[in-house]
């Protein structure tokens, strides 16, 4: 059995939990029913598991070709997946309708993405770039770039990429060297190599848009003289039409331990023909639209392969017959039971499920307040802004760290099976990991957590969480049903709460402190968010049961919110007392004693 | 850089905190004085880091090829080191005297098994299995069986390899279905096919003594019904030589998502003679030999591969530019600071450090115990057996949970080129991830370890671990200098036997709940030995420095070691918490649910 589209979570988390037809006055959402949306994924799981679910593991057994010419071959069938999306629209869901998009809000966009993605995350890399560079455009372009680009990016005519890393700079981005030569005819000739380049070429469509960060000549050192670039692969005539061949090439392909799908290219620039987008020198800021966007995106990948290969290992569970269950056979007639009924398997599928389900509905609610920025009402806009800085980093951080620990729990079920490529776990092993470094490393989303995005605006972001959480506990604390989640939320704020006290009390004397502390804090902050996701899941599950409703979803909600409260949370106070250790021991040895 | 032997700590392991010259009365340590071991193992460290690790990656890249005439060609170079490795006899180092061993104690062989593991865990596998048909044949074999095979698989001359697995049973050996049917001449006829036999055929020896697992006409269901058989590749003829080819054949490798470099073979049995090893229907007694040693030398291996993997993130982090420290530039010279002066960076290095260091000290103190199973006094000895019993599971699972994650903790430090196959950080991570599965998958080690060997001979072997560290404790608790390393294993012990209290007092009503448990609880017993450890090296380092001695080594280890305890033993009590929670929530869902 394939991957199969979590459809009846969606119309939970949709219907029950954020009840999206209570925001009809935000953009998008007026025309984005919970009965439309739910029609909607329903067609969209349909081409998730029957066209793209399919080519997913031959993709990983081909890999992609590149060739002496600078060109790409993408594995048998890519090509035509490729087309049957952008013909049906998918990869447009969200797009700007000016430009040819059908305007669907984030939540939307963002529950179809997890069926692509976990279908297949090497193949929803392409549509996911070319995405993120139509949102770079349309925020930083000028007119004339986005009537030239964008219609074409949003039909998926055109690919797009983004170019950050260079072989000397990856997370430092000061140190970029690819340079921009000014033209008279406004544009620049840009030269240099950049590494990494996830659909950096391919044959699935007829042009590549390329967002290059580079430095104009004589611009300052550092961060502070990078500029954004846009870089076709064929320039574009004024009519619209393909024109010349740019000098933008594809010099090779990475050699990856997953994603072989997604060429990770070489890119080579020789004075290629790019336009500045945006002002000179802001360029980190107009590519950190398609990066903020790119994080999300990874988070949501993280998950999603994490659900395919708990799918996987749940078939196997179901299948393989190994021993007997240690309260008597569950399977008399057979040669032994099957292995879903040993404890220890449970646990992994369980461990599994708690966290899939409550970074499931960590996604959601994250995209809508990606969605609520644009509400009519000031005071939700400000805080769905503030929410967006503050959660992306805990988003795309927490959810790749355990969509990779589920990927390994679904290869322990398949045991020796797993360890083979006749089963889907090592690609999915293969594949969970590079979430966890690509699109800022997950380091680097837990300094960015506690450097900037904790103490920005004075701190607003997380004091607007935490009373949101404080309101929801005041709301919800009386009622006996839902007490164990209710509770066990308070406790676990009250721990991230004093995990962020001790922050500004530590990590501003000695900022090594903060750093040192980062990444447990971090984790520390996606518990807090998955317990109130749990919190909010058990309310919508017990108000559904308490009306009589027989259906055994809501029950089984319950009981794995219980299993997240009880096996799952323990954890929070070790990341506390961890991060409490402060630097001094951590920092104490010389490079030498390492 | 490559792999660097860690000379220095086995030297401090050996002679400062075990000190092995007080064990001259044990069979073998009389001709391993310190001195003379140091010598050997330098002499180690050199054919490992110069013979062996050289062909690692080029093994992984390579793989193994079948070839339709049931032959296997392993990577090149692989059968001219094994040769260097036989020829200067490194693969007999504990091998008894009486068939061509050297009669080293075990703690010399596991310390220069874990040089060989970590310079190329799947060619150290070659030499591994054939040592443990060597065991299994030297405790079960007759005489005759002896005297044929064990000089030549001393010397290395032939391999040999363990058949226990078929496609219908892994863990559940008593649904194997390879039959023996006796034969007139004593021998029988085996039919069957075996999966996943690690160096189950190559081109190192001339011949391959394949040890398996099969079931006597006749004989009773289940596990009590199977027999162990010696089926060698070629027969030996009375006089010693090589005679008839037995139909025993390689059908076909795995293709796996590491250890490229074994061959992981597909046997085929069509009426293959095979002589019975000790007595009928015992068989799985006789391989039980085998397996605890490759238990032992998996949970060795998972170390060994973590060590490995945390030298390539050493490197490259002392290497690689990118930022500034966050207390003010450290290299102002260059471009930007070497990664390792980045707390983050910091913290998976030092995580890695303190798991290796303890996780080396754990491997060599169980070799200990296993050469003291020999021991003239009769208390020594039984608890030795008591011991060897008791850790080997705990060994097993700790060490190879840790080593993948250490091996993946190397992965994050290399950023995006540790995705990349230029890197070896890839190889590391995709060999550590077998070691969790294979010897018994790390769920079945936590079920062995809370199932049977907690109450064997009335849970001796856990009183008489908690005892010896009750008087470590006593012994040690006044001493104010290591007062933080024993009291953190005094209150690591506590929890551990917290945990095994309630593992009596519920697992014995409910199995599920003792099942329920095992994982973590295993996990705990892995935390409390390092602790222990590292209370041992603190006290004999702490010796050291009291004592005048300058050599930064020690103060280096004493800061490590209140690193464990700071950053990695907070971990305890989660898992006590989780544990202690049951099995009621974890049973309650049908596998429908899932």
């Amino acid at each position: 059995m394939p991957y199969q589209a979590p459809l009846r979570d969606f119309s939970f988390l949709l219907g029950d939990v954020i009840d999206i037809d209570r925001y009809s006055n935000v953009p998008g959402f007026a025309d984005a029913s919970f009965d439309l949306v739910q029609q909607v994924l329903e067609e969209g799981a349909r081409f998730a598991e029957g066209v793209i679910a399919p080519i997913n593991r031959t993709g990983d057994q081909e890999g992609c070709k590149w060739n002496p010419d600078n060109t790409v071959v993408t594995p048998k069938g890519w090509k035509e997946a490729y087309h049957q999306m952008v013909e049906a629209g998918w990869n447009a869901l969200s797009s700007d309708p000016e430009y040819g998009g059908q305007g669907m809000p984030a939540v939307v966009s963002m529950a179809f993405g997890q069926m692509t993605a976990a279908a297949s995350a090497a193949f929803s890399m392409y549509p996911g770039l070319t995405h993120g560079v139509y949102s770079a455009l349309h925020a930083n372009g000028s007119d004339e770039q986005k009537a030239k680009y964008l219609p074409k990016l949003v039909s998926g005519e055109w690919g797009g990429t983004m170019n950050l890393t260079e072989p000397q700079c990856g997370t430092d981005l000061g140190l970029i060297r690819t340079k921009a030569v000014p033209q008279a005819d406004g544009s620049y000739r840009i030269t240099g190599q950049k590494i990494w380049i996830s659909s950096g070429e391919h044959d699935f469509t007829d042009n590549i848009i390329h967002l290059v960060l580079a430095r104009i000549e004589g611009a300052p050192a550092g961060v502070k003289g990078i500029s954004l670039f846009v870089v076709p692969k064929f320039l574009v005539n004024p009519d619209g039409t393909l024109g010349e061949r740019n000098n933008a090439k594809c010099a090779g392909l990475e050699h990856k331990m997953g994603i072989h799908g997604n060429a990770t290219a070489v890119m080579v620039y020789e004075d290629a023909k790019g336009w500045l987008v945006g002002q000179e020198n802001q360029g980190l800021r107009g590519m950190f639209v398609m990066m903020n966007e790119a994080r999300l995106g990874t988070g949501l990948q993280g998950l999603s392969i994490g659900t395919a290969a708990y799918q996987a290992a749940v078939e196997f569970a179901k299948d393989r017959l190994q021993g007997r269950s240690l309260t008597g056979p569950k399977n008399p007639d057979g040669p032994a039971d099957p292995i879903i009924v040993h404890p220890d398997v449970r646990r992994m599928l369980m461990d599994s499920k708690a966290l899939i389900e409550g970074g499931r509905a960590f996604v959601l609610w994250t995209a809508l307040h990606a969605d609520l920025q644009r509400s009519p009402d000031e005071a939700v806009r400000t805080k769905a802004e503030d929410y967006m800085g503050l959660l992306t980093p805990v988003l795309k951080a927490y959810l790749t760290d355990r969509g990779f620990h589920v990927a390994s729990l679904a290869m322990q079920v398949h045991g020796g099976s797993g360890y083979t490529e006749h089963f889907p776990a090592s690609q999915y092993l293969r594949d969970a990991r590079i979430t966890m470094i690509y699109e800022g490393a997950n380091g680097i989303q837990a300094l960015d957590l506690v450097g900037r995005k904790l103490a920005a605006n004075g701190g607003r972001a997380i004091m607007s969480f935490f009373g949101e959480i404080d309101g929801f506990v005041a709301e919800n604390g009386s009622d006996e049903a839902i007490k164990p989640f209710v509770e066990a939320l308070a406790a676990t704020k009250a721990k991230l709460q004093d995990g962020t006290f001790w922050l500004m009390q530590n990590g501003v004397q000695n900022p090594d402190n903060a750093g040192a502390a980062s990444t447990d804090y971090l984790t520390l902050f996606g518990l807090t968010c998955l317990a109130y996701m749990w919190a909010m899941m058990a309310k919508a599950a017990q108000a559904k049961v308490a009306a009589g409703d027989a259906d055994p979803f809501y029950a089984e909600k319950l009981t794995t919110a219980r299993y997240f409260v009880e096996r799952v949370l323990p954890d929070a106070d070790a990341h506390l007392a961890k991060m409490k250790t402060g630097s001094a021991t951590m920092m104490a040895l010389s490079a030498e004693a390492f």
